[in-house]
C-alpha cells in the first residue's frame, strides 16, 4: 500500500501546524520555511472543526484544499487529525447530550478542549458524519498520508444519562444476571445488593469509599467506551482512504484508559513528548522519558511516532516551564529516534498569538523572528535527514521486558495500599535500574506473549487469573528469569480477593508464600544479603516463607529481623524472583546486573550519571546510540570503538560528550 | 433480668462476624475455631438489610437463624446490630428522601454506607418496621444477649427538605417567636433578621461565615434528632426483648454529635478502638488511646465494650497502616479492659475478601490461614478466660474528673479561636499529663454530678449559664480544687459573648478577671515561677488582674512580662486555679503532681515514657494493670511489691516489662 | 459646598458604630465617651437594611434618627452607609434573583454578607428605592456630611441569568458582530467559534483553561457593572443630599475589580486598614500597608480617608490574630495620616457580642471596660486633634510614580506567567525599594497622566496599546526616568500576543529587544554588574539584545551568561530601563538610589530596617513624618535638626524612637 511506502521511507521531521489560526497570506512563506529546514511531515486540523463545519451539515473544505496543495507543491506530507476532541458550539447547543457529566452533576461545559463524551450518542451521528465528509474529501489529496484519530484520549469518568443507560447495559452483557452482578461484585458488604438493573449507574456523588469490583468494572466499560468510539472513525477512514495509516497521540503516562486495546486497531502508536525541561529534574525526567518511549513502542510492538516533541517551554493555564536549554531539543528529538521513533513531529511550528495555548510555545516565537530554538532544531532536522535513509528499518531488539497492565493500574487506584507505593512509580524504579546499567527492556502489555524474552519484571500483578499464571509459570519453565513482587496474586479479575496464601495462583512458581505482611510506607528498613551487605527498602515486607526458593536478601529490622525478604526459586529450567519489598536502585540494580550476566544479555555497564544508550538494529548492521541528557559533559567507557555516524571517524573507547550531547555509532 | 445476669458475668472476649459474608458451608467450621480461641461473643448483623428484607416487606431471616443455632449450639452469645445504617437500593430507590443532602445540595449516593438521614421519615418508617420484624424474631433466641442500635453515629449536617422542616419546627419549639430568635442570634448584625418562619433552614452553601448562634443551634437540632433515631429503635427493641440489653458503638473521638445523650437510654456504651499501629505514634497515641477509652466509660459512668478492636493493619479507601507489633494486639486489649472495658470485640475474625473493607485486616487473613496475629489473639483469649471471674464486678474509682462538653467543642469548632488551639487537642494534654504521673481520672459530662471528686479540670468552658457556674462554685467551696483555663465564660448558651469582664460568670471563683488577652497561636512564650523557673507556653495568653486570687505564674516576655499568667484563688474550703495560657507538659505535670499530693490523690510518680498504670476495684480486692505500650522494654518501679495474677509470684518492687508487656497485680 | 468645608477642616479620628446592634440605651454613653475620647465621626447604618425597612416598603427611621440626633448634640459627624452589601431576608426571598451564582452552578445564599449580584434588576429596583428614602430622609440632617455607597466592593464572577444576558449585549455593544468577538477572542482555537450570541455567557464550569481574551472581557464586564451599579446610587444621592461627600470604602489589595472607575464618581476614597499585627510581619507588612496606603491616595490622586481602622485582634470564620502591640495603633494610624489620610475611623467602637464578627476586635471589648487599646487610641486622638489645623490642608507631592493597572492585574491572574511571579507582589519589591530608601512616591493608574514625574517605574505592562506606548515615550522624551521590565508589550488589548519582537510597541524607547526568554521561577540565578558585583535575580529572564541601548547588567550563568539583563537607553532627554529579570532588593535600591541622585529626587539614605519617612506639604510648610513601625527602638539620621510637632523642641540630627515611635517634625 502506498501509506506502507511513505511510511517506510525513513527517520523523519515534522511539525506541528494549524493553518486556521494564520492569516493564510503566511501559510507560503511559513511552508517555503519548513521545506528548507528540512521537515517532511506536517500534522494539522484536529481542532479545526468549527472551520470545517461552520454550521450543521455546511462543509468548508475549501481553506483546508488550498494548505493542503501548498504543502503538496513543497513535497511536505501531511497527517490529518479529526476533530472530534472539539465539538463545535453550534454542536454542543444543538445537541447538548455530547457534554460529559462529572460526579457530581456538573456539566463539563464548553469553551475548552475535551468536552464530549465518548458515549454519546450525538457525538457519534455528528462526528462520524465530518469524518466521513472529511475522509472523502481529503482520503486521496495526494499530500495527505495518514490520520489521526481525535487528540490525546483520556479518562472522563463520565456520568451523563448516555453513560448510564451504556454502563447498565455493559454489565448486563458481563454478567448476565444481577445475582452473578451482585456476587462479582459482593455487593453483600454493607448492603448493596441490586434488586433492579436500572439501580446500577455510574459512581455518582464520586465516593472513592465505593465498591472496588464495581468501579474497575466502570473503567473498564469507559476502556471498551473510547475503543468503540475510535473503531467507528476507523471504519469509516478506511473505507475512503485506503492508502492511509492512522494512528494516535497518546499523552502524559500512565493514562487511565487502556492504551493497548486502543492500539490494537491502529497501524503504529504516537506520542506527545514534553519531557521536563528543569535542571531540578535532570536526575529522573529523562529516565522517565525513556519510559514513556519504550511504552509507547510497546503499545504495537513495532516503532511509532511521536506526534507532538517540545520545542519551548509550556505554560498555559500553569505557570511556564523552563527553556529548553541548547542541544535539549535535539538530544530529547534523538532520544525518541533512540527508542523506536520514526518520525518525531514538533508542537508546534509557531507558538498561538491567541486561545489559552499561547504560551506552550512553538519552535518560532510568537514575534515570527526564528531564534535559538529554531536554529537548533533547523540543524537536528539536517542531521536526520542525512541519517535518515540508514536508520530506516532498524528496530530495538530485547532480551528484558517489563509487564505493564492496566488492570494493575487502575485497581491500585482504586485501592491504594500503602502510602508512597504507586503502581506506575514503582515501574519508573525497574525501568531507571535497567537503563542505567544500559539494559534495553521493552514495556508489553501483560497480555503479550512473552516468547522473545529471556527477562520478564513483572511488578506487582496484583490482580491474576490463571491463564496468565500459566503463561508465567511457562515462561520460567522454558528457561526464563521471572521477577515478581509483593503485590502480587491478591486478587481475581474481578477485583476480590483470593482465600489463597499470597502470592496466590503465582505462590507456586514463586516457590514461597507470604506469612504475614507490613505495610511500612515511608518508613525505611532494610535487607540483608547472605555477606551482610545492608540495602534500604520502602513501602511494604512481606514476611516470605519458603517454599522450594532459596534466600536471597533478610530483613535486617523489625520483628521480622532475619527473616526472608527476597526470595529465587528455580522452576522448571528458569528461575523466579520474589521481591517482598521494595528495595532502593542500587539494589535493584545489583541484581538485574548479575542477571543480565548470568543470562547474558547485552548491557554497558558503568554508564556515567545521565547518559542512555540504546541499539537500533536494521537486517545488516545495529546502531549504538549514545546520549548525555543532562547539562553536564560526561565520558562513557564503549566496549569497543566503533565509527560514528555524526562525527565520522570512530572516537575510541572513550567517548566524550558535550552537555545534550548526543552520538551514533554504527556497531557492525 | 437476663441480661444484666449475662452482662455481669465477667470480662470476655469477641468478634466481628459477617455470616452473609461467607458461604454458609464456612459458618461452623469458623465458629468451632472461635470456640477453641475461647470466644465467648460475636457482633453481627449490623449491614444486612439487604439480606434480612431483599424486597420491601419481604423477610428472610432463615440464614440468620441458622447463624444463631450455630453460635447457640458452640454457646457463644450474639449482639445483633439493627441494620439501619445501611438501607438497601431498593429502599433508597422507592424512597430517594433517605438519602441526605450536603450543603451544596448534592445529595448522599447510596453504594457506600452511612447514607440515611436520621429525620427522615421514610428512614424511620422502614427502618422501624425492619427492627420490629427483626425484634420480634430474634428477640428471644437464645444466643441473642443484646443489640447495637445503627452502627456509629456521626453528624451529618443534612440539608434535605425533611431537615429544613425539622430544625424550623426545632427553631420554632426552642424560641416561641422570631422576636425571641433574632434577639437570641443576633441576626440584626449583617441584616440577617427573619421576618417569615420559612426563611429560616440549615446552611446551605456552607459558609462558615455564618451566624454562630444559628450553626451551633443547627447542631443541638442534630444531636436532638439522632437521640430521637435511636430512641424510636429503643423503644421496638424493649418491647419484643425485654431481657437483651442495648448499646452503641462510638468511635472515633472527638464525634461531634452529643454522645451523653444518646448514652441515656443505652444499658451501657461501646467503642470501637483502633489504636494507631505507626511507630511515629507510639509517643502520643497509647495517650490519645487511653483518653478515648475514658470519655468511652465517662459516657455512663460505668464499664462499657470495645464493640471493634484493630487485629491487624486497617486501610481502604486510604493506604493501609502498619501491621501490629508482636504484642500489640495483647497490650491494646488489656488498656481497654485496664480502663474499664468489660467484653473486647475484635474486628473482625477474617479480612473481607470482597468491598470496600477489603483491607481492613481482620484476625486472620484472606487465605483463611491463621497467622501470628490470630495466635496472639488466641493467647489473649486464654489470659483473658482465666482473669475473668476474678475481674468481674470491678470498675474504675477516680479522684479527679476532666469536664467534656460537646457545647463548647461544637461552639469552638464553628468560631476557632487561634492557630493551634483545639478544644479536644487540649484536653489530651491535661488527660496525657495526668496519665503520665499514674493519676486515674474520669472524663465526664459538664452537666453531670462532681460529688465524687477531689479535682475537677474544666479546660475552656466557653459557653456558660449559671446553673453550672454555681455549680462549679459549690464544689470549690466544698473543698474541691477547680482547674480553669483561658476562654471560659466567653459566651452565654447561645454563643453570644457575655458584656462582662473574663471569665465571665466564672471571674467570683477564679478570682481574676482577664484584663486582655493576646491570640499568640502558634508563637511560643514562657512563664516563670517564684522560682524564677521557665516552661513554654503556647495559643493563648490572657493578661490577668488577680482580684483576690494568688499568682503562681508570670509571662517571661512580650509587653505583659511579670503580669500573672496563673493565678490560684482560696474559694470556701477550696481553691481555684486559672490558667491563662497553654503550658507545656512538664509544667502541667508539676502542677497536678503538686495538687495530687495536696489532695492525698494516688498516683504512681515516675513511670517511664510509654507505661501506663489503672487500678480496678471490686468489693475486696484491687488490680493494679501496668501496661508497657511501646516497642522497647521498660521498668516500672512500684509503691510495694504485688503478686501478679499473670505471672503469680510477686516480682518485686521492680517490674521489668518486655516491648508491650503486660502485668496485672492484686492490690489487697 | 457644605460638605468641602467640613471635608477640608483638618485632620480628625472617628469610630465605625454599629447604634442597632446595642440596646438604645447605652447609646448616650456610648457618644458621650466617644465626645470626651476626642472623636468627631463615625460611620454606621452600612448593614442596617433590616432595620431601616423591615418590611418591603415599610420604613423605620426613627431609631435612626434618635441616634443621629444624639451624634448631633455632642457635635460628631455622621457618615452614612448605604446598606445594598445586605439585603435583607424579605427581600431575598421575594426576588431570589438576587442572589449571585457560582460557576459551579450553585446559589451565594443569604446569611453572611454580599450576597448580591450587582447586575440583578431587583437589587437595583429594591436597592434605589432604599437608597433614594434614606437619602431623602436623611440627607438634610445636620449631623450627616457624606455617605459611603454600599461596602467593600468586590469581584463576584456571577454567573446568574442576569449576568449571562448582560455580559452578552455588552459584548455586543463592545463588538458589535459575531465576526469580530471571534477574532477578537482568538475563538477558532479549539473550535471556540461563536456562531449565535447566545452561545456567550460566563464562564460556567469556571475552568481555568478558557479563553484569556473572553476571560479578560468577562473581567471587564464585571468591571462596568460595579460603576454602575455605584453610579445608580451616587445619582440618587446627589439629587436629595447636595452638600454631601459620597465615598466607597475599598480594601484588601489587590482587589480584582477597576478601583480607578469606581474612584471616578466619588468625592474622595476611603481604605480599610488592616496592618498585620504578627511580629512574624514586622519585615514586610508595614511597607506592604505603605503601598495599599499609596494605592489608596492614588484613586482620586488625593488625600483620603481610613474608613476602617484596625482597633484590636481581628478574627472571625478564621483564628484571631496578634493582640496589636503597645504603640500599634498609634503608629498605624499615624501612618495612615502620613500617607494622606485625612480622616482614620477606627472599626469599631466596641466588639461585636452577636453575629460572625463577634472576635474582630473593637477599641473596647466585650466587657464594656476600657482597656489598654482604648488607652492608647484615646492619647492618639487628643494628638491629632492637636495636630489636626496644622495638617489641614497638606499634602504628598512626589516626583516618582509606579504604574498600577488593573487590565495587568487581571491578564497576569488569567494566565500566571511563571512560579513565583505575581504582578502586585512585584509592585511591593519595587515600592518596598523607593520606601527604605525614603523615596516618596505616588501609585497611579497606568492611564493616568505623567506629567508631575520624573521617574515612573512601570512593572509588566503586559497588555499595551499605542495610546500609553506613545504617552511613556513622550515621557522620556521630555527627560523623564522610565524603568520598564520583563512581559511589558507581550499583548494587545484583547488579551492576544503581538507578532512583534518584546517589549513589543515598548522596544523602540527600551532600546534592546527580547531575542529569548527563560522562565526560571523559583530557580536563583545572577546578574553582574561592570565591576563584576553580583546580584541575585529570580522569576524570568529575558535574553536581550541592545539596539541603541546600554548594558548595565549581564547575566552571570546558564547558557545566557555574559548576556545583558538590564539596559539602559537614552531616549530624547530621558532614559528608559528596561530590566529583564527581577532583580534582589539590593539592587533595586542601588538603582533607585542612583537614579533619584541624578534625578535629584528627594530621599533619605540610610534608614534603618522598620522606619518609614513621609512629608506632606502645605501652602507654608511642609512636616516630615517619621515612623517606626517595629518593636524595637530605633535611631534615625536626618538631614538636618527640625522642631518636633509632638514633642516641641528640636531633637538634634540623630532622632531616636522607642518601639513603635513617630515623631512629626517641622521641615520648614
Amino acid at each position: 500500500m502506498d501509506k506502507k511506502r511513505k511510511f517506510a521511507s525513513g527517520v523523519k521531521m515534522g511539525v506541528d501546524y494549524y493553518p486556521e489560526h494564520w492569516d493564510s497570506e503566511l501559510w507560503e512563506q511559513d511552508i517555503q520555511l519548513m521545506k528548507i529546514t528540512g521537515i517532511r511531515v506536517v500534522r494539522m486540523g484536529e481542532f479545526a472543526w468549527s472551520r470545517l463545519e461552520p454550521s450543521s451539515g455546511v462543509y468548508e473544505f475549501d481553506w483546508l484544499d488550498q494548505a493542503l496543495d501548498l504543502f503538496h507543491k513543497y513535497d511536505i506530507e501531511v497527517v490529518l487529525g479529526t476533530p472530534t476532541n472539539t465539538p463545535p458550539r453550534w454542536l454542543t447547543d444543538l445537541r447538548p447530550d455530547i457534554l460529559p457529566v462529572f460526579a457530581d452533576g456538573s456539566v463539563y461545559h464548553p469553551g475548552v478542549r475535551g468536552h464530549r463524551c465518548y458515549s454519546s450518542d450525538s457525538l457519534n451521528i455528528y462526528g462520524s458524519r465530518i469524518v466521513e465528509r472529511m475522509a472523502e474529501h481529503f482520503g486521496k489529496h495526494p499530500a495527505v498520508t495518514g490520520w489521526q484519530i481525535d487528540n490525546e484520549f483520556g479518562m472522563i469518568d463520565c456520568h451523563c444519562p448516555g453513560c448510564s443507560r451504556g454502563f447498565r447495559e455493559w454489565v448486563e452483557r458481563k454478567y448476565g444476571t444481577l445475582e452473578a452482578v451482585n456476587r462479582e461484585w459482593g455487593t453483600v458488604v454493607w448492603s448493596g445488593e441490586y434488586s433492579d438493573w436500572c439501580q446500577i449507574g455510574p459512581p455518582h456523588g464520586g465516593s472513592p469509599h465505593q465498591n472496588p469490583s464495581y468501579l474497575l468494572d466502570y473503567a473498564r466499560y469507559q476502556w471498551d467506551e473510547v475503543v468503540k468510539f475510535q473503531h467507528t472513525q476507523i471504519e469509516i477512514i478506511r473505507k475512503h482512504a485506503r492508502g492511509q495509516f492512522i494512528t494516535h497521540n497518546f499523552h502524559s503516562y500512565p493514562q487511565r484508559l487502556d492504551q493497548y486495546q486502543i492500539g490494537k486497531e491502529l497501524d503504529f502508536a504516537a506520542f506527545d513528548y514534553y519531557p521536563n525541561t528543569s535542571p531540578d529534574k535532570q536526575a529522573t525526567g529523562p529516565y522517565s522519558g525513556a519510559l514513556s518511549l519504550d511504552v509507547t513502542r510497546g503499545i504495537k510492538r513495532r516503532n511509532f511516532w511521536i506526534m507532538e516533541q517540545l520545542s519551548g517551554p509550556p505554560g498555559c493555564w500553569f505557570p511556564m516551564w523552563r527553556t529548553p536549554y541548547p542541544g535539549f531539543i535535539r538530544a530529547f528529538a534523538w532520544q525518541a529516534i533512540a527508542r523506536g521513533a520514526d518520525t518525531v513531529v514538533h508542537f508546534r511550528w509557531r507558538s498561538a498569538v491567541a486561545g489559552a495555548e499561547q504560551f506552550w510555545h512553538g519552535l518560532i516565537d510568537h514575534s515570527n523572528i526564528p531564534g535559538r530554538k529554531f536554529e537548533e532544531f533547523a540543524a537536528l532536522c539536517a542531521e536526520v535527514n542525512t541519517l535518515s535513509r540508514k536508520l530506516r528499518g532498524t528496530e530495538l531488539r530485547h532480551d528484558a521486558a517489563i509487564l505493564f497492565s492496566h488492570e494493575q493500574l487502575e485497581s491500585l487506584r482504586i485501592q491504594p495500599q500503602v502510602e508512597g507505593m504507586d503502581y506506575y512509580e514503582n515501574i519508573k524504579d525497574y525501568h531507571r535500574a535497567l537503563t542505567k546499567l544500559g539494559i534495553g527492556c521493552d514495556v508489553i502489555d501483560w497480555n503479550e506473549s512473552l516468547d522473545r524474552y529471556k527477562l520478564i519484571v513483572a511488578p506487582s500483578l496484583y490482580l491474576m487469573n490463571e491463564e496468565i499464571a500459566g503463561k508465567l509459570e511457562r515462561f520460567a519453565t522454558e528457561g526464563g528469569t521471572l521477577i515478581l513482587t509483593s503485590r502480587s496474586g491478591v486478587k481475581h479479575m474481578n477485583n476480590q480477593c483470593v482465600m489463597m496464601p499470597l502470592p496466590g495462583l503465582l505462590a507456586k512458581c514463586a516457590g514461597a508464600v507470604v506469612q504475614e505482611y507490613d505495610p511500612i510506607g515511608g518508613d525505611v528498613h532494610e535487607i540483608v544479603d547472605n555477606e551482610g551487605r545492608t540495602f534500604a527498602c520502602r513501602q511494604w515486607c512481606d514476611i516470605l516463607s519458603p517454599n522450594g526458593a532459596d534466600i536471597v536478601m533478610r530483613y535486617g529490622g523489625d520483628f521480622y529481623a532475619g527473616i526472608p525478604a527476597v526470595t529465587v526459586n528455580a522452576f522448571g529450567q528458569g528461575q523466579v524472583y520474589y521481591l517482598g519489598t521494595h528495595p532502593e536502585e542500587a539494589w535493584l540494580m545489583s541484581l538485574f546486573s548479575e542477571v543480565a550476566s548470568k543470562l547474558k544479555i547485552t548491557m554497558f555497564p558503568g554508564l556515567p550519571e545521565g547518559v542512555q544508550v540504546t541499539v537500533r538494529t536494521g537486517r545488516d548492521r545495529s546502531f549504538l546510540f549514545v546520549l548525555n541528557l543532562c547539562r553536564e559533559a560526561r565520558k562513557v567507557t564503549l566496549p569497543s570503538a566503533y565509527p560514528s555516524l555524526l562525527y565520522g571517524e570512530s572516537r575510541g573507547l572513550e567517548l566524550e560528550l558535550e552537555p545534550y550531547g548526543v552520538d551514533i555509532l554504527e556497531m557492525r
